[in-house]
């Protein structure tokens, strides 16, 4: 690994962000000191046994009092508390950043939050799993995935080029965009995708609570993410509302135009819909 | 494989279902011979050049005449027009089954058609691929999925077991049920998952035309589906237009619900969605 300029890393959730970048950095040969911090001791005595941390404790506090890099890697919902109670633990010159999906909220509210000469950047790795936990964490989990970084106007730029260099040391590649084009983005490409899913397997059950087990591949696929943490998800649609709203708006209005199409027996008009919808599909990268 | 009592097998479309059927009757051992016919002769040479079928022609009428088993894996809106080709060719005795994804259909306007002593039993393998054409083709294609057989009331119950009995020497679990309740079930769990998987990547796209590629691997398997045929979905669609707008009520008013919590910040209401979805989820078979 090439000197990333980080000897104490602090990681506040071991779950499977945390634990998979503590893989990460220990097998592109990061030698310092990995603290896993959090509330549930069995799951951070378990992190310390398959070596994945150099040690453990349940105090934020003192967690954190080495770190020059501190990563949030627990539920949105959380990250404020959590600033708030290790604020002034936190040693100057160290770095904070994230692995939220939500990215607005987050920069405006933590950035004020940080004591003198200690800087905030926002990432999110695009690198998320439905399942969760250490027992499914991977040291591959961030290579050939995006990252995206989200400075906002006051974010130092010396701690904006280490958090890139970072990410970009675990494989990953890295994005900048401000705070509200993320939000914006991920609440069409990801946040929407989940609440569809869950509403499909929701809908489903409603007309029969039987017959979800007939579907195909296809119906596993679709609704895999549904697997995810009812109250992470939760979390991330209360910090996007806005463009989660926007998003839906948008979907309902395409359900609505094709359901008018078979409504009418427009079956040319279907056919467009399908037909625009498997070019667009066709441009991802990697089916 | 255990006698299948067939000894010549006509293949009605030779595309990823119809050269997957071939492929699998030979890995299990028949050795009758199996004809293809189709309209696309280059398809058809490809698929005699790499042993899939044993001969071919473009001619439905002739290509049926010596078969015992006539299996139609053309688009569903083409049966009804080759069934009234071929109907003077049918041997007697024979008998004539699908792979179509609709049923009700498919059975009360076929079965009319079919000449005194040949037998029609509707099936539809779940099987499916986004994929399509024989590069796709696979001899394991049907192993260890279901295949629903969808007797109608005047179904020939010799005809029945005999279809049964084939599908299950191919590997399917074969299920029994009526079209009524076949074209029920999968307008829920198939046909309303295509329309979702178009519409959300129409609407991804309708919000910002360059953003489709920041989805994660979430998003490629939520609209894996989105690349089927377009022109096949559509037929599906209008085969089983009163099912599906059924089903696309349901999504809508779930899609609703869930906007309305969202719009009302009712994180616990929106989180209890969630859980429902998660848990439904859980039961489904493999992930």
């Amino acid at each position: 690994m090439k000197d990333i300029g980080f000897n104490n890393i602090a990681i506040i959730g071991v779950g499977l962000i945390g634990s998979s970048f503590a893989l990460s950095l220990r097998k592109h040969g990061f030698e310092g000191t990995i603290t896993g911090i959090g509330r549930n001791r069995d799951n951070l005595i378990m992190a310390k046994k398959l070596s994945i941390i150099s040690n453990w404790t349940s105090s934020h506090e003192s967690g954190v009092e080495d770190a020059d890099l501190i990563l949030l890697a627990s539920p949105v919902d959380k990250f404020k508390g959590i600033i708030e109670k290790i604020q002034p633990n936190i040693k100057r010159g160290a770095i904070v950043t994230d692995v939220g999906s939500v990215k607005a909220d987050i920069v405006s509210s933590l950035e004020p939050l940080m004591p003198k000469e200690v800087f905030f950047v926002g990432s999110h790795p695009i690198a998320g799993k439905e399942t969760s936990g250490i027992s499914a964490a991977s040291e591959d989990l961030f290579h050939n995935t995006k990252c995206i970084i989200t400075p906002g106007p006051n974010t130092d730029r010396e701690a904006l080029k280490k958090v890139r260099r970072l990410w970009e040391a675990l494989g990953s590649e890295t994005v900048v965009m401000s705070p509200e084009e993320h939000d914006f983005i991920f609440a069409a490409v990801s946040h929407l995708p989940h609440v569809v899913a869950y509403s499909l397997v929701n809908s489903i059950m409603e007309m029969d609570s039987n017959i979800l087990n007939f579907g195909g591949k296809g119906l596993k696929d679709m609704t895999r993410i549904a697997l995810s943490s009812p109250d992470l998800w939760q979390g991330i649609c209360s910090f996007n509302r806005e463009n989660l709203l926007k998003s839906l708006r948008y979907f309902s209005t395409s359900i609505t135009k094709i359901t008018d199409f078979i409504e009418a027996s427009d079956w040319e008009g279907l056919q467009k819909e399908f037909r625009k919808g498997q070019k667009a599909r066709k441009t991802l990268e990697s089916s």
